[in-house]
Order: C-alpha cells, then structure tokens, then sequence
C-alpha cells in the first residue's frame, strides 16, 4: 500500500515509519522534514500534500500539537493551539483526502489516553483528543467505496517521557504502539478507538 | 441558590428555568431575550454577563450551536460554528466563572447522545460534544473550594422531534431532561457525563 504518514518525524511517527517501511511505500510528512513538508494547521498545506503525493491508500496522522497547563492558567490562544494543531488539522487531513484516498483506503487518526484517563493540567488535551474521538466514531458512518476510519489512542509513550524527566514505568515503547497503527491500516474495523495498550 | 441559566429560553432551557425556579433564584441568560443577554461566543459579552450578575453559586449552560450535516459537504465555517458555538463556548463560561463562583458551586454543561451514538451527519455535533466530556473530566480535577462541574448529556429531545417533524418515538420531554441538570447542581459528583436517559 502507499501510505502518507504525517508526523513521520515525531516521535511515534518513526516507529510507524520503520514498521510499515518493511511492507509498505510509505511517503513521510512533516511540518519540517520528510519526504514532503505539511503544516497540517493549513488547509492550503494540506491541500498541496494531497496534490504533491497524487494516489494513495492510506493516510495515518501521528501528528498534533496541543497545550498542558493548569486550566487557571490555560488562554483561549493555548486552546486555539489544540484545536488548529490536533483537532481540526486531523478532521482537514481527512476532509480534505476523503475524495482522493484510493478504494479500500483507511485513515487513521491520534487521540491519546487521556481522553479517557484526565490528570491535573490535561483540561484542554483531554478535550482535543476527546473530540478527535467523537469525529472518528461519526465519521465512520458516512464513508464509501470500502474506506475505513479509525483512531488510536496511545498510553504514555516511554520515549517522551524519558524527554520529560518522568518516571518511564507505566510508559509504552514508540515501537510496540506503533503496532496499534499497522492493525488500524491492515484489519477490517472502521469507527474505532484503538487503544494501543492491546499491542503493548 | 443562585443560578445562571445559560440558554435559558432554549427548549431545555425554559424546562430546567421552570423546575429550578421552584427552589432557586434563576437567573436567565440567553443571546436575545431572559434577565440578562449573553453571546457565548464572545469572551467580551461572558465577562460582561458574570460582571453584570455578581456572585453566584451555580451556571448552568444548555446553550450551545453546531452544524448538522453530511461530512463531505460540511465547510470550515460550519465546523467552526460549533467549535466557537458550543465547545469553547461552553469552556470560555468555566474558564472566566471558575474565579467569581460561590465556594461548593457548580457548573453544569451540555454534550449529547451523539457523542458515542453518532449518526450519519453528525461528524461535527459528534466531534463537539464529545470534546465537552473530555474537557469536563478533567477540569473537575482542578477545582477547588468545594466546586464541581458535570456534564448532561440528553439524548434526542421530544419537543425538538416535533420541530423538525421527525419521528418523536424515541425523544424524551424536555421536563424530563431538566431534572439531569436539577441532580447535577443538587448532587456531589463531579468530572461525570449525566445521561439523561437516567432521569427518564
């Protein structure tokens, strides 16, 4: 299949690159580097990926940006920040790619554990990834031609924590989530949370 | 207690007004008409309104717009209208409340079934309500004296069925709703998703 992977130069869009690389023409998107440059917060960004890349079969976004902060502290540009660069930039990949995604093809969107699982400073992520949820499972109804949708949702990844200075134990390795995303592109399901911790 | 009702001559709206007025001070805020007139999209018009009421010790908000309709014909403009409408919205109420609420107040705001029973055409409403949840199960683990903040979720309301001449077999009267809102200002939970389905 040929796969554009967005965020392919983040952190787990590495691991997603490595493992479908083995299998799969995968075209790496990033806003910076890759073999071609996306700001997913522009639709006209995006448009000209689509245009640069032509056909292909599947799009997975690893990418989105989003602000942790006391909710006291939070400003209304800190959510605009979550909502351009996670929430919205995931919904243009795929309103935009929807009329140009081969037969068969599938999306595969990033939320992340604490849509479910909040803690202290997680008001507007949660939200974000809350959201990305509730457009997927919605999304899935209305897709045609044998195009599936789908979201996964990954715990802590041990390499960001590492980055953080936190404690790694409950977190998951880049290359073990990544399985999450390869199930997503390669299995039958449509509208669904994928909880990444099944593939740790 | 002291109530603000945001919304309050929506058609849930007036219902929680009618069965909160009976035991509270109700204060109805609504874009053009009620007690005091409040533009939920504007942060300018939410600080006016809570500099206008004073101190209170509850807000309710069963306001909230967004765009219905199939995914490939919704526009960044309609997505907008709900983002602005009824997710930041709804968050722009907490976030300027959460310094002028009574100690042991609350906030309660309002998602809906299409969060994790979506339909075709609700890709956006879906994606918003869903967001609210997200938001609100983790701003709870940020408040302090004594506050709480919950989240109704109604399913279809009858009254709405009738207005827009769909079969009303599955909707619940507006009446019935309002007492989901009622067990959020009177109870203890707080970071909960109230279905109203509970309260049928």
């Amino acid at each position: 299949m040929r796969v554009i992977v967005v965020g392919a130069t983040g952190t787990i869009g590495k691991a997603v690159v490595k493992l479908l690389a083995r299998e799969h023409e995968v075209i790496r998107a990033a806003s910076h580097s890759g073999d071609i440059r996306v700001d997913m917060t522009r639709t006209d960004s995006i448009e000209r990926m689509y245009s640069e890349v032509g056909p292909f079969d599947a799009l997975i976004c690893a990418a989105g940006v989003a602000k942790f902060g006391p909710l006291a502290e939070l400003s209304e540009d800190d959510f605009q920040l979550g909502l351009d660069g996670k929430l919205m930039g995931q919904i243009n990949l795929v309103r935009m790619g929807l009329g140009r995604i081969n037969d068969n093809g599938s999306f595969t969107l990033t939320s992340g554990i604490l849509s479910h699982q909040p803690m202290p400073g997680s008001s507007s992520i949660s939200m974000i990834n809350a959201g990305v949820e509730g457009f997927v499972r919605a999304a899935a109804l209305e897709l045609n031609r044998g195009i599936r949708i789908n979201v996964v949702s990954p715990p802590w990844v041990k390499e960001t924590l590492v980055a953080l200075g936190m404690d790694t134990s409950g977190g998951m390795p880049a290359e073990r989530v990544a399985h999450a995303y390869l199930a997503s592109l390669t299995g039958t399901r449509s509208g669904v949370v994928i909880n990444a911790r099944d593939y740790a």
